[in-house]
């Protein structure tokens, strides 16, 4: 792997425990929000209030756990003082546990409004529209987990393109809905509650896209925040493909 | 002030000098953001397009500073390796800003929705209802910085409760806005506009609600994100009076 980082290269066998631990807790919390993000789309496209009452309720373990891994890596930072790529790897770590708690977040509104749909008796069918937009965005955070347990910011830069797709897909189901409601006045309530779980999935979307960026960061110690793609391929010689 | 911090109490001068700068800039970033939603809302509120266009492409201005913060932040993490409450300060900025950024996205929005609205050439009158939830959310953020300046924990709690009145002032929008689209549905395209304003700003009081959250746990090294508020003023015996 092409990158400039020395992870895991310590003296002390139980510091890189500790590193090699918070990384696999970051991972864990990843799968855990993974699950919920399927759950919630299964819940809404199969109209099962009962999986939509799980997912509007388990959030707490993965909350614990981002609690846990703050707490890991303020340890860390008091005891081991880490500096260079070992501290990116730190700050990088709080910065995306909080975007992966705010997917969750927005996975545990997919199983509210599941609930308020299924309670209007509509027909799945209608939202159906919506499973596109889901699969891709599980796919954009599978991506960005794999590209984290690798390291890998080429393939964090291809995920941070995907984005663009995602809200590509999100402005089309919008316009679908405003046309919808027009045709069909009685139809706005539960139109607006679908555009509001395309919206979930959308903000799933930049959150992964954030990781992604914070990702770049830690292999390359480079902040691409607030850059252009066109920018960041030509500063860092990236090559995203066609 | 009754809390546990000892900040700015180093014999070296220049490292206290560095954290009071950070607060500073901090401080400074926050005011750019409070001007965004103040220029966001007034775009708004009056149709004003050139302010619009002001609001939607004057981000980066904060931006900048965010990664000016995240710099300096991991400067003082490497050379003085800071411990106790100063590492909860340095890890309570780099939460902050982060927010703080956000809230900055979600004004630029009101600028975007602001010139779609004025195109349709809607009466400003039509979206009045959001004033009252546009001051709620700037007086939130206001105090928010304020207890930051000053540390303030008991603040910081009180303005987490001042979350749920906006979330319910929201709700009652949402509820109007329905209404309207109902009885006339060639409302729906600005009433769904004006309703994305609405959810902008219900946004801005959660990003606000977290960075008090960050603020209880710098002072009192307590997190108390993902926790009750009764649970909060019971372990932490803090009276938010009624």
């Amino acid at each position: 792997m092409d990158n400039d980082l020395n992870l895991n290269q310590h003296i002390s066998h139980r510091y890189n425990e500790e590193l090699e631990g918070l990384r696999n807790k970051v991972m864990k919390m990843g799968g855990m929000v993974e699950k919920q993000i399927s759950r919630g789309m299964k819940a809404l496209l199969s109209s099962d209030t009962e999986l939509a009452e799980v997912v509007s309720s388990s959030d707490y373990e993965i909350n614990a756990l981002e609690v846990e891994i703050d707490e890991a890596c303020m340890q860390i930072l008091a005891r081991r003082q880490p500096t260079a790529s070992d501290l990116r790897l730190i700050v990088t770590i709080f910065k995306t546990i909080t975007d992966l708690e705010r997917i969750g977040d927005e996975a545990e509104k997919l199983g509210r409004y599941s609930i308020l749909l299924a309670d209007e008796n509509t027909t799945p069918g209608h939202y159906v529209e919506l499973r596109h937009l889901g699969e891709h965005v599980k796919r954009m955070l599978r991506d960005s987990l794999d590209a984290f347990a690798r390291l890998d910011a080429d393939a964090a830069m291809r995920t941070i393109q995907d984005d663009e797709l995602v809200n590509e897909e999100f402005d089309a189901i919008s316009r679908q809905l405003i046309t919808r409601m027009m045709e069909d006045p009685r139809e706005i309530k539960n139109a607006l509650r679908i555009s509001w779980c395309a919206r979930a999935l959308e903000r799933m979307g930049d959150h992964t896209k954030n990781i992604c960026e914070y990702l770049v960061f830690l292999v390359h110690g480079k902040d691409i925040r607030h850059t252009s793609l066109e920018k960041m391929q030509e500063s860092m010689g990236i090559d995203l493909g066609d």
